[in-house]
Formats: C-alpha cells, structure tokens, sequence
C-alpha cells in the first residue's frame, strides 16, 4: 500500500434552523431539513492509519480516549470496515481544537474529520455529497460540517439520500456570533436523547416540521438577499421553538436557565432601543450564540461582560469546509 | 324599590385544562374550552347599591380603588347599566379575601362576585348560566367561578353561549392544592397581552385547540372515575403545552424562572422515587399550584419548604360556587 496523508480538518458549525428529531436512530436520518454556518477558529483534525494490534487504539488530545468517546468512534470504524470488507485495526490521532469554553459541539467536526481521514485511508475516493452521508452516520451534524459557510442538510429518505449540500461557502455579508458561555458543565439531557423525548411525546411535534419548512425557505431568501437581521429573526424564532418542543414534552424538560432567558430578553431591548443587530441561538445547554454583525460585537460584547462578569465569551466567524 | 341584600361571595378557581387565547377580545370568548376547580379558603364578597352622585363609588379592602381597579370595574358596571337602560351611579363596596400571599388571581373571584351582586342590584333574575356569561365580560375566568367544585367552560361562538357548566360541584375525591409562591412582584406581561400575543404569533397555536380538546376529553374521564394522577399528570402536561406557546411567541417570553423549572423536575423525582401523586400546574407568573391529595399534601409542604425555604406555601380545598 502507498503511503498516504491521512490527516484531515474540518471545522463546526451552528444551526440556524434547528435538526430536532430523528426519523431513523440508526442512520441518523432527520425528521427535518436543517441549515447552520460552518465556523472558522475552532475545529478537529484526525489522523488515521492501519495497524498490526489487536485493538484499535484510539488518541484524544494526547491521550488514550475515554470509554465514551472509544465506543462511539469504533462503532464508526466497524461501519467503515465493513463497507470496504477490510477486518484491520487502526490507529485514530485526534486533536479536538474546540475548547468548552466555546460552548460548541465538537462531534459535528469530529466525525466530519474521521470521515475525511477515512475516506483516505480506505482510499474510498468519496465525493463530499458521499462523504456528507458518512460523517452523517457519526453525528448528524457532521453531515453539515464536511461544507463551509451556508450548508443545508437535506433530510432525505434514505442513508444515500440524507446529505448535506453548500448554499454558500464563502459568505460575503459581514456576520460573525457571539458565543456566551454561562455553565460548562456538561448537559443532564444529551441532545440525542433530548430530541427523541420532544419527537415522541410534545403535542406539539406535528407543527415542527411545517415550521423548519417555513423557517428554511424564508431563511434561503434572506442568505440570498444578505438581509442580517432576517437571518438573525429567523434563527432565533426557530431556536425558541425548538426548545418549546422539549418544554412541552412529558416529561417536560429545559436547557435555559435564568440567564439564559435574562439575555435573550436584553438582546430584544437592545435590537429595539439601540438598533443592534442581535439575536439569540442556542443548543442543547443553557449557553447562547449571539448573531451580529462585525463592527457591532465588540459593543455587544462589552454589554454581555457588562451584565454576566462571569460569562465566557469568544468572537466567531464563518469557516470553511474539510481539508 | 324595595330593600335588597346584594352582598355576593365568590371563591377563586384553578385552570386544570387552561384558557390562553381570545377568539373575541371585546366579548372576552376564548379559542377553546378550559375546566378549572372552584377553591375554598378565598374569595371576593361584593355589595352594591344606586346612589345618588355623580360619579360611581368604588371601594376596595376598605380604600378608595386604585384606577386601573376602578375603570375596570367601571366598565362593567356601564355594561349592566347598558343592559338595564338604566344612568343611575352605583356604589361598589369589595372584599377581596384573596392575599398575594396565596398565588391566586383575583380578577375570577371578583367578577363573579360582581356580577352577582349586580344581578341583584338589578333585579335581572340571571339563571346561573346566564350569570356566567355576565361574569365572562369582566373577567374570561370569572365565568368558571360561578360554580363550585369542577367546571367547564365551554366556548360557545357568541355572548350567550360562552359559558361555564358544572361538571361536580361536591367532588368526593381526596383532592387538594399546595399554592407555592415564590416571588409576590407583579408580572411583566398580564395574562390578557401573554395570551394575545402568544395566539397571535406562536407556530405553535394552531395544534393549541387540538391539544385542549384531548386533553379535556381525558381529564373528563380521570374525573369521572376520580382519577387523581391522571387529573395531575393531564393537568400539567397541558400547563406545559399552554407555557410553550409564549416560549414560542414572537417576541417570546415566559413566566418561569429557574425555580419553577427545579420545583416541577422535583415534583417529577418525587413521583418517581416516592410514589407521591403531585403534579405542577402555573398560570401566568413564576409560582406554582401543587395538584396532589389530602393524606400527603403535608409531607409536600415540608419538602418543599426544605428546598425552598423562602417560600410561602397554602393548602387548597375544593369550594363552592357564589352565594
């Protein structure tokens, strides 16, 4: 076998139109379509190779892998050895540049870079629609992650027809996020497990999927149109009914703490006392990502600070696809 | 005219299935059917007669009412005036034996007792149905608090056929009410722009009516057959559904705060744990009514004055309708 580079980065990305169920768990097909912006600054890069052991060996920043992150990156391994009919252990090397403090997910970029770095090494030859399907398989947000910029995740009906697809890899209008990190602690509900309560249990799931249709193609006209602030409307509206499903789930649950509602409430003052471009979107935790524009988040920043001395806050920007 | 006694009492009520939305502002007819419990222990006593002034003449606890009081109750008193073709200025003397303390509107308790009194005033011989619709006008709520025990509001599509209807006005079942209050501070949305704005602008509204009807279908039967956890655990699901429409309102908003959230995961724990009936049911403002049943209601208190030891805390019985 010729040597080959193995290594591959890709970077995270927020949704702007939340994915909030599934319709099959175990191939992370969506019971939506969903769209984020692939992020610059904070990303994954994943080395992979064959080995002789007995085991795979997996490496996490360093370090031997915990049991968790183990598991869930071998069930990855088995699939893509099973699809090139290949039994050989192999060594993963991966570096997750995406602090906590950032309050994002580092499993969308995580999987899109496995995937990346496996496609090499099995010599796949993927294109990134395929290679959208795969990471798929490991997160369902990674799907988004193999693009730069605008991409829109597709939910399909099937594992070949679930993909992402970029609307946009290289934004021109000048928007940049917020990221206001109030609890790093990590979440009582997992995401996973979050989505599935709301899909099976809010009366209010039935309505969701007419809302993502709606929140989508509005949201493609304003990308198009470079309109901020009904991007930064839009977002916003969709996050808050996203976490109305769980809110409305049995048993209900929420990832918003005080603070969080406290700074949504102040962005919605300051869009209408101040004319900011502001709004809120946020996951899975009680942490929110500002969307802005560039030469106002320093100001909005400063505000933050101002009203949370104890949040972390960090500036992001768009980013770009696999390398 | 001959001497009347007008004095008219009464007692607050409960939403269990809730009223959040106006199909018709001016004539106070809800989008759906709501079904509440009449409560014991508070409740507004209303007098009224003709006086010879100019101007009405509104006391309230004994004090001249505040404004907001007074134009409000003005209006009602133009309304019967209207319906009577009658000019003459009316004194209204009112007892509201309703303290903040205890997390209860007001506004149902008065209107009933209001239109009461003014039934008699009026010499207008209202049925108890017809009684009910006068009371609407003042308050949506004041029409359930006509009867005792439970109640139900049906809609109707007009002025005379919007009215509540006694579904048991003695119920046997051991039921009882753990008022918790929290924070006595006046809501910053009323009820009344919360549920506009929540019918106006939540995705969410359409599937509201669809969720009423199930949900008081059910809790029908779990009356009928004296179903404590099934009223509880209808009765908070719904609660939810209700609180996820203003979470999903544009602009959103919500009442709970963070100490909502950790009593209503709590009373989940305790179920789970304890095996105690106890269910959360919140109106419009951060406190919290425990649905749950006479032998365990004081184990419930001490709970959760041990969690939250700043709280003030009321046991409710079911009460009869006005008198």
């Amino acid at each position: 076998m010729e040597y080959q580079n193995t290594q591959t980065t890709a970077h995270t990305n927020i949704a702007f139109i939340k994915y909030w169920g599934k319709k099959d768990a175990q191939l992370n097909l969506p019971c939506t379509d969903s769209l984020s912006l692939t992020l610059d600054g904070y990303f994954t890069t994943t080395t992979s190779k064959f080995i002789s052991d007995n085991e795979d060996q997996i490496w996490l920043n360093g370090q031997r892998a915990p049991v968790g992150f183990f598991k869930r990156t071998q069930k990855f391994l088995d699939l893509c050895r099973q699809l090139n009919h290949c039994k050989q252990k192999i060594q993963i090397i991966t570096t997750n540049h995406v602090p906590t403090a950032a309050g994002l997910a580092s499993s969308a970029s995580g999987f899109a870079a496995l995937a990346g770095s496996l496609n090499k090494l099995f010599q796949m030859h993927l294109s990134r629609a395929q290679l959208s399907c795969l990471a798929r398989r490991g997160s369902g947000s990674a799907a988004r992650s193999i693009y730069g910029g605008w991409v829109w995740w597709q939910q399909g009906s099937s594992d070949q027809t679930s993909l992402a697809v970029p609307i946009d890899e290289h934004p021109q209008l000048p928007i940049c996020l917020l990221s206001v990190v109030f609890n790093d602690q990590p979440k009582k509900i997992s995401s996973t497990q979050g989505m599935e309560r709301a899909r099976t249990t809010s009366p209010f799931y039935s309505c969701w999927p007419h809302i993502v249709a709606n929140d989508l193609s509005a949201m493609k006209k304003a990308i198009a149109t470079a309109d901020l602030q009904q991007i930064g409307q839009i977002a916003e509206n969709n996050c808050l009914a996203m976490h109305a499903l769980n809110w409305s789930a049995r048993p209900a649950f929420s990832y918003f703490t005080d603070a969080t509602w406290k700074l949504i409430n102040l962005l919605q003052q300051w869009r209408q006392e101040l004319q900011l471009v502001a709004y809120a979107t946020v996951d899975a935790g009680p942490n929110v990502k500002i969307i802005t524009q560039k030469n106002q988040v320093q100001q909005i920043q400063a505000r933050v600070q101002h009203s949370f001395p104890e949040a972390q806050t960090t500036i992001l920007y768009p980013g770009s696809g696999i390398q």
